[in-house]
């Protein structure tokens, strides 16, 4: 099997001022391809490690990702140590990068500086990846057999995770051409509502029975819930149906707690329901302050079905925008199941979306109006009525506001679901 | 200097499934008392690869801090390696932990098994610093300065973050106790709206003129711009005052773009701002969705000065809860100067907020109005008057949407300080 590992350079890591998320990116993205990574390592702008880094990942794996250190200023060595490791002579500018850095300089109004412009610079020995999405181009050293046992190759991408991310297919593209990977396929349930080691439980027969083929993973996450990975690894021309089966077999035990069969996001499935539906939505939000909202605009043509939110943090604002009566806040108060219908009314009637979701609680730190922390009262829409719901995390402040919003997306999904008897 | 590697272990960071954060904590705490942390490794539950990084990070370092690999389950082999490098002969039962292990079950209700009883169990050459927040204690394992060149100590924690993080505070008390820690200090600067490039040549002659004994790195970040760190290893009592010499000399160079002379984010900055003079804010958006009010709601105590926000996707919610006057949007279409500075308007005179901020423009894929894509119009309001300026980004929806937000979040920060001549 194919192997790799992955180094990633950076002082802001070792000082742990940023949390490495590349790395579990990378690996990801590996695996998918039958890649497996055995070793991660993160180590500062020093070239001397730098190089003898790379020279023990290589000499142990055929591949060698390495990310960070490549950018503009003097702190990053990277590309000098590449040079070195390539055996090159000189640098040579790289037309096509050199284009994108003109390009996305002018485009924020910027003059290409040097400083810029040696970004297109790379070691003679080097092949270039262009990085559309920055300036710091992919650069690829090969090494013969002789060098480290095996022949190898070495990636280098930039630091910046959504340049980095956005560089992974064009690098596992040219990966399979020059390594015969074993093959690997995939299927992932996304499923939100049950905690992990619930499911396990709920699912534990259905797991126990899978072919000794498959191998299950579980995935958590707060804003997609607990993704299931099945894999099948080496040959298997039967891998599709017998996903199918699986899936269907999940699907009676689990119903509409599996909200795609793919990897796919709560607001992105939420979207091709309504889209398929011609409906609209709206949300009003209290303790999620827009995240439901801006979540929701977050997938490409959201304008197509989203209206709009009102992001109601005062009293007044749920009076004034959304038409919540005084009397249910002074009532009820605002963290009460009757103000989050009435939000959600509130905000379906001023955007005249079909639709409308509304959130209502505590996100913490402290608490208000003496309601439990950690609590969010959600409610649902339509022109046929409204429905709430109550949810209870233990979190801090803003994992408790992606979980609000979360869980208000899914409850909006099954209601539409629901009411359109899909 | 003292140095420190870190080594995390478990097949679950190797695959991706999750993102290694242990390392990140262990290294601000370690930090924080003057160790460098050199490097750090992520390896599989494999007993031959986790002695070879064992020994390889204790060559190199003073201290190796090892998490993961310690649950009663068969993938946990930490222990058996711990016990073979300690030299161990036995294990012994460590009667603090197994008091432990017998709260935290019973406490849940549950039974202690074999397998719980033997997380008590450690290697009698190793010390013992007991987990008090879960069932596998910390052990250390001492190593005399001939084993690796200097005298080493190996320090193996539990993987759950949070028992992790709960055992940092005795360890670090423990290195205190065996090794002479040198000082190290830290100063950040937060910059917002100059590129990192542009930053670099801007400061250039500032970056040249510093003490040799400081260390700079540049930490580009989307939403929190590009921040300046200053390092100073070693004693050093004038650190503060220097730091401050060059803070000042820095403000002179970047003036306002400086938002805070401490690790702080922009929302932050703008609550402070806010609640120091008393202030409240609104926002209105369009292209950001309302993750310009997520941003700042996502700050604890952020419901002093934040009233709420208008996300109005649609034309119908732009007139109706804004007001915006539909001429404005058929002369000049919603991404227009105009229509920001209506919706900022709209949405403070709504709320009865202070200030008010709004975004209009194309995040992409595709762009509206014939308006350029990656255009933003942000506007800003307050009782004095109103105030427009356009930003250009080039990235992808999502990216787009956060430096819209970034630089919305920054043009009210200018301009609540501009107003209030602070």
């Amino acid at each position: 099997m194919t192997t790799a590992g992955i180094c990633t350079i950076g002082d802001e890591i070792l000082i742990g001022q940023i949390t490495d998320t590349n790395s579990a990116m990378i690996s990801r993205e590996l695996g998918k391809a039958g890649i497996r990574v055995t070793e991660m390592i993160s180590i500062g702008d020093i070239r001397q490690d730098i190089a003898a880094a790379a020279e023990t990942l290589l000499r142990k794996n055929d591949i060698l990702i390495v990310t960070g250190g490549l950018g503009p200023t003097k702190d990053d060595v990277t590309k000098s140590v590449i040079y070195e490791l390539s055996g090159s002579s000189s640098y040579v500018t790289d037309s096509r990068q050199l284009e994108i850095i003109h390009r996305i300089l002018s485009s924020r109004g910027l003059d290409v500086m040097d400083i810029n412009r040696r970004q297109a610079d790379v070691p003679d020995k080097c092949e270039v990846i262009p990085n559309r999405l920055g300036t710091a181009p992919v650069m690829v050293a090969r090494f013969p057999a002789g060098r480290f046992g095996h022949e190898a190759a070495m990636y280098s991408l930039p630091g910046v995770p959504f340049e980095a991310a956005g560089a992974m297919p064009d690098i596992v593209a040219d990966i399979r051409k020059h390594f015969r990977l074993s093959e690997i396929h995939h299927k992932t349930i996304m499923t939100y509502g049950i905690a992990e080691s619930a499911l396990a439980e709920k699912i534990s027969a259905w797991e126990e029975a899978l072919p000794s083929s498959v191998r299950l993973a579980y995935l958590p996450d707060p804003l997609k819930g607990v993704s299931l990975r099945m894999s099948v690894y080496g040959q298997d021309e039967d891998a599709a149906s017998l996903f199918a089966a699986e899936t269907a077999r999940l699907r009676d035990i689990l119903g509409d707690a599996i909200y795609a069969e793919e990897e796919k996001t709560l607001p992105e499935v939420l979207g091709d329901i309504l889209r398929s539906s011609g409906k609209t939505i709206s949300t009003a939000e209290s303790c999620t302050g827009g995240m439901v909202a801006s979540l929701i605009a977050s997938v490409p043509g959201a304008s197509d079905y989203f209206l709009g939110s009102v992001v109601s943090y005062s009293y007044s604002v749920k009076e004034k925008a959304l038409g919540v009566p005084r009397e249910i806040i002074d009532r009820f108060g605002a963290v009460s199941p009757e103000c989050a219908a009435a939000m959600a009314d509130g905000v379906r009637k001023l955007t005249g979306s079909d639709f409308a979701v509304a959130t209502t609680g505590n996100a913490g730190p402290s608490a208000s109006e003496d309601k439990e922390l950690g609590l969010v009262w959600v409610g649902v829409s339509s022109a046929k009525g409204s429905k709430t719901m109550d949810f209870h995390y233990r979190n801090d402040r803003k994992r408790n506001m992606e979980r609000f919003s979360a869980s208000a997306l899914d409850a909006v999904r099954k209601f539409i679901l629901q009411q359109s008897n899909i």
